[in-house]
């Protein structure tokens, strides 16, 4: 290049709205980037699947792929993004031929990881090129970096977040309106917030995603998606969120992992947090993530999850990584020496909890609850009944000490089974991050 | 080393605190430091100012200094940790030697590096030595890191941070008990949170130390400690912190940079921030930092800003770093390459102002004040007049819309001569960060 500057060349593969973002911040803060690398970041090919969309972006002197998997091998590019997306198919295909010819990769897909993680890692080693995923995990937070270098010195003991904006946006709107959920789903995918197919979103498996990556980091383990318990917002109703609010809590949907005496436990599901802590105060379509170290202790970060902006930093923040010389293991120890934690099972977990059930208001009721509970060594740490409607059903809402999950389920699976009990007990799992 | 492993001596200059903690945390660590690096990290040699003390460490084995500038020569020694303190003196000489020779530097020395980080960077790069400095702000939260990597991408707007726990423990005590300032700080130091004497912290040269190394990596210019506008917080009195709570906000010392068109703006004085925003919620000893990036908008991070586990995590940190060959510009692009940015006076600041005023109570003071900040071009965002009291002193508390800093000195200069104005009128800038 010009004045015998170094120069990285980078193909784009899938330009909507992250590699849109990409190229711009690229453009953009060229100048920038050039000051902070050494070395000029130059987008010399895209790919994307309709060459004639209309698009904001100027694509004139770009060498332009229709297949994807075409970046891998174009003598031009020195560096792919891959922003396609999907655990399968074209993405993986590109990633896969990248890394085996030792070409750096940069990459968004959750999915994609959470379900090849550990042999796209091996890949990578084998032949020496990079594999940056910052943007895979909590958009622009750089979450993925402070676990790998910035709490390197720890023992991570949690780490907990909110990792679907989604989903988070949904609950403070439905909080904050008293609406219930099917209702704001239908907002947020009035606003563009959530897909035609909310599933991947509302029923937690895109935080899952997530969550799998995060673990892998902090544990220095394979990435198991399948070993994730995952439960969604769905379930969640307006009663709920109101009895959270009286009790101190707000409902957030949290993806945790915690190495237990039991095994890693990896869970993704509605928790009430307590309102004042730092994660309940994440609204809307932030995302939040708390790490705790042995040493650190608690650590917050918080900000976009999602969005072009945020994102495209991410990426970029890995271009800028590879650029600059920087190597590191892909889930923070060789893929070689990553363990195979034991899993927790669900039924291992410990922890308080929530229930609401739905009675009949006549004598005895609560004794009958208090008795199922107590046979299952669950201990009742505080008790809302309001409002009497004596022969009509009224809403019980019982919050648990630390108990034992399969306690707590074979407490409820017999209280549920009671004649006085109406529907099927709800359930919420308190947690304190 | 036994089976071939590659090691890293470890000098560690300071057993206080810091130097303590980041002893235990290489040893009860170590397993775990070994697999993520591919390096046992080894301490070899220490050294402090009194070998006879007591210390809650096995120090067996280990090579012993008097005059710490020996670990700069230490031939059994790859990396020296400078964990003395202190903006000249021993620390800088010992780092200078280490730079000199080539040999890594990790340093939690915030007052060596804002005084002398033009020259310690120079140093770094004419050798190849890498320098880390995590440790030197805001303790265990990795925002060096994240400033210099995660957020590389972006033009960074602005940064702002609760950079001194101990201030900020005042000023949360003061809050939450409606106690005075003094009366505080002495519990403060009865607590060991603040010193004997406590004027690097309370009058926020602690911070701004922090906020000049923040600034230098946010903006790629040269730090500037004698350019940063400093306020402590012994004026901040229960009265004012009362009024805030009323107004919605709570009071913080925040170190503040910013580029504007005047050029870079730094500052650390108490702030009236909305109680809602994230960096409202950081309590205590905590500290917090937002940065402001022109791709992924607001990042919040927050942890414990001191203590032995939090500073060594941020130590180790660094050391984890050069033991993985990572070498990255000290301020984020190459010490030749730093900026020498026009700093903006304090007088070209624009924002919005709280202001509390002792006043007679009697016809036409309003009338008076409020000519006068329509004259210095004030105008009046909320006024509060509670508790009539004729012929008495009785407050009046008045917040601003955005406004310039020279008109309101100049306001507040007339509003101070009026005769029916009874003491200097209390100023505390509002901040939206």
């Amino acid at each position: 290049m010009a004045n015998g500057e170094k120069s990285l060349r980078i193909g784009i593969a899938g330009l909507g709205t992250v590699g849109g973002g990409t190229l711009r911040t690229l453009r953009e803060n060229a100048e920038l980037l050039t000051r902070r690398t050494g070395c000029r970041l130059v987008v010399t090919a895209v790919s994307a699947r309709d060459p004639g969309r209309k698009r904001d972006l100027d694509l004139g002197g770009l060498r332009w792929h229709e297949d994807a998997r075409a970046l891998a091998e174009d003598p031009e590019v020195d560096l792919v993004c891959e922003l396609i997306g999907g655990s399968d198919g074209i993405a993986l295909e590109l990633v896969r031929a990248c890394l085996r010819r030792g070409r750096p990769v940069v990459t968004a897909n959750k999915a994609m990881l959470a379900h090849h993680g550990t042999e796209l890692a091996r890949l990578a080693e084998s032949t020496g090129a990079p594999l940056g995923w910052e943007a895979a995990v909590a958009g622009g937070i750089p979450i993925i970096k402070s676990l790998r270098q910035g709490l390197a010195a720890n023992r991570i003991v949690s780490v907990s977040g909110i990792l679907n904006g989604t989903c988070n946006f949904i609950l403070t709107t439905m909080r904050e309106t008293g609406r219930e959920f099917a209702d704001v789903l239908a907002e947020a995918q009035a606003l563009g917030y959530a897909e035609a197919d909310p599933s991947f979103d509302v029923d937690g498996i895109d935080a899952a995603h997530k969550l799998t990556l995060l673990a892998s980091l902090a544990f220095g383990g394979r990435p198991r998606f399948d070993a994730v318990h995952i439960e969604g917002i769905r379930h969640v109703s307006a009663m709920d969120i109101a009895f959270a609010g009286q009790l101190g809590y707000r409902i957030k949907l949290l993806g945790v992992a915690r190495m237990t005496a039991a095994g890693l436990e990896q869970r993704v599901h509605p928790c009430m947090v307590p309102a004042e802590a730092p994660i309940a105060q994440v609204e809307g379509v932030f995302n939040g993530v708390v790490v705790e170290g042995d040493r650190v202790g608690s650590v917050v970060h918080e900000g976009r999850g999602a969005g072009a902006g945020p994102t495209a930093s991410a990426v970029v923040a890995d271009i800028v990584d590879i650029a600059r010389g920087l190597r590191l293991p892909v889930f923070g120890v060789p893929a070689s020496g990553l363990a195979d934690h034991p899993i927790a099972p669900m039924t291992a977990h410990r922890g308080c909890y929530y229930i609401r059930l739905m009675v009949v208001d006549q004598p005895g009721v609560l004794a009958d609850i208090s008795a199922v509970l107590r046979d299952h060594n669950v201990s009742i740490e505080s008790l809302i009944q309001r409002g009497r409607n004596p022969g009509q059903a009224v809403p019980i809402v019982l919050t648990s000490h630390d108990a034992l999950e399969a306690d707590m389920r074979g407490a409820l699976q017999r209280i549920g089974a009671l004649a006085s009990v109406l529907e099927p007990p709800r359930m919420i799992r308190i947690e304190r991050p």
